[in-house]
């Protein structure tokens, strides 16, 4: 008998049919003789539309009101799912994340979970009873209801599987699992059977949507293994676990790419000890997230500094290097909206060297021009043309054949 | 400076124009001096929506999860408000029922409250923040989320008043206060200053569709003055207060009608001693709750036993009854779904005699005819024909000289 936890996001449990369906395999899962505890999110769209109508009541949303308010969705999905369980004979009782244990810290709207005191949920266990705790929610230190913020329900998922030592985390979503490539992009992507943590680490931050970044951080720190499958289909999905040693790791596992960024360049920065630090230090105060950074080697006493943003961050970013450009006598910032990131991950690289040329080479015969790079001991990312993206991931998935 | 709670039903705050416009009202109470504490209702036809999901999910709804389920309704007004007010420069925090202390035993669907611990709301108040309460819901002695069933909302208002030793409580709904009789029957009836609890609990059970039964039995037994108005018109309307001796009292207050009920007769019953008692014990064991009871002189050793029942319970009642009646002799059981009540409440009746003549009188000039009668230190109702209560109604109000 395994304890599994298994997550169902908002497209698994959109509307009373999905929830049945949910409700059925749950069901299932018991008469197989496992234990589960699950958690939801909130129903299909159900978020956007709270989020809707505060903006109808007020153009001032204070995140403590944010918070309670759409922590709402959670509670209708698990209590729907608990009435449909009920009708299939399963006993189920729902929790909030209060309820559950899930102990965060202050920050309203992403908050950080600090202590997971999930007593109510084994009693439950104990008592034969499913518990269905709402994700993407906590209560704080200071007893107020707060949020995780983005992939807040899979961190919860993950986060509760560590604390109750279960066997495996299930998160279930509208796909089959993490592929080579967006498949939308190349018809030939294979879903793959396993990943590392590190390889889906590498994925999920250089844009592979299906899992977000802490719950894999979660996941990694606390040795869960993630299984991420469609509640669609209910197949086999990807593993996502600890890297296996005694077999050799796939030199190149996936091909990612994000389109979410643009380049900021600032020119003519006079190249003396300390300028980058300043800039760098400017930017990181008024809390930009900068992603690549590239400073050009420096051509009669003068460099240019370029970094990568998210489009979201861009003009805070722009407003910060127009101010320090002038301060530190620069030339001019030039901001580029039209840039693309495509990325190879794969644990096998840090064995296998020419893997960065093969890439470079690759992108070459197509004639797609590198404009950055940044590299980890699993990654290779390169920022091209945002125009030429798609054809740069399906090149590079065919060169290090990932097909099917 | 007076510490006010002020309460929200679910039309007051349908929308987000109506969120508005109640957020204002808060503001302006703060403006001119007074302390607040807001209590909600689930927005307009929230709960019901709710329920339909359900529905829609599930045949089977076990108590615990419908809990659960409907206490999102407030949860979304309350943070919604907040927002309304912080836009307004008015700081609010929103509170569950509880967050807000309200501790209930462990009966869902219709939980009582047991306790009220508001130590977050005075801390709340403490720091000039206006406590936005969820109305209907608490928790239980056992840690679950409980609702406290109709009229539900009032009570929390009635209780935190209570607890918080608050100068009044203003009960804000869609009609302008208590009247002489439903306008919509008597177009000459006028909304009253003020009644008495006792008052108020006659006109509450006997058709009144104001203030529920329970918030009134609260609200008299902690001495708190409930002030019952309009959140449309904002104007001033009835109080509801202990009695004031030192004024006479109006003889007649108001004149209301129930058309909810249907009466059971149980015909031909051999007039032993105990058979009543027989007959009670089988309607209480099996939870039909019974308003008024009739038992005719004996004649030639046999008596008719009549009751009335809420037509909701009709089915149940008339089940039990002929389960009776086959056991103790009876000759047959007859269900009339064609009668109503009227009924007159005045504090003065106790020390004006002749009152229950003139009702009488009065309904004899219209040719109604009575069927059934009780009467209470303050109260007289008669049973009449349904097709005949909306004449008995104007009748009695133009009698008793109530109109404006």
């Amino acid at each position: 008998m395994a304890l599994i936890v298994q997550k169902f996001g908002g497209t698994s449990v959109a509307d009373a049919g999905r929830i049945r369906e949910v409700a059925g395999h749950i069901a299932w899962t018991r008469q197989n003789g496992d234990e589960v505890v699950v958690v939801v999110s909130a129903m299909g769209k159900t978020t956007d539309e709270l989020v809707r109508m505060a903006e109808d009541v007020s153009s001032v949303m204070p995140a403590r009101e944010l918070d309670m308010l759409l922590t709402a969705g959670e509670r209708i999905t698990m209590s729907l799912l608990c009435m449909a369980l009920a009708e299939l004979g399963v006993e189920a009782e729902s929790f909030t994340g209060s309820q559950a244990g899930i102990i965060t810290d202050t920050t309203h709207t992403k908050a950080k979970i600090v202590e997971v005191r999930a007593t109510r949920l084994t009693e439950a266990l104990s008592r034969g009873v499913v518990p269905v705790v709402a994700g993407f929610q906590g209560v704080s230190t200071t007893r107020d209801i707060t949020t995780l913020g983005r992939g807040g329900s899979d961190t919860t998922a993950v986060a509760l599987a560590a604390a109750l030592a279960a066997d495996r985390c299930e998160i279930y979503t509208d796909v089959s699992g993490v592929f080579t490539a967006d498949p939308r992009v190349v018809p030939s992507a294979r879903r793959l059977r396993q990943v590392s943590f590190e390889e889906m680490l590498e994925i999920a931050a250089t844009g592979g949507r299906v899992l977000a970044l802490r719950s894999v951080e979660f996941a990694r720190n606390h040795h869960v293994p993630v299984h991420v499958r469609s509640s669609f289909t209910w197949e086999p999905g990807t593993w996502v676990t600890e890297e296996d040693l005694s077999m050799e790791q796939p030199i190149v596992s996936a091909v990612t790419s994000d389109v979410s960024g643009a380049k900021v360049t600032i020119t003519g920065v006079p190249d003396r000890p300390g300028v980058a630090a300043v800039v760098f230090r400017a930017l990181a105060d008024n809390a930009v997230n900068l992603d690549m950074i590239v400073q050009n080697t420096s051509v009669e006493g003068m460099t240019d500094i370029s970094f990568t943003v998210g489009r979201t961050e861009l003009g805070a970013a722009r407003a910060v290097a127009e101010s320090l450009a002038a301060e530190i006598g620069a030339r001019e910032v030039l901001v580029d909206e039209g840039i693309a990131q495509v990325s190879i991950v794969g644990a096998g690289m840090k064995t296998h060297p020419g893997v960065t040329a093969m890439m470079f080479e690759t992108l070459a015969k197509q004639n797609i021009n590198i404009e950055m790079i940044s590299t980890s001991p699993i990654r290779i990312s390169c920022v091209v043309r945002a125009s030429s993206v798609d054809d740069a991931v399906r090149s590079l998935h065919e060169a290090f054949g990932l097909g099917g």
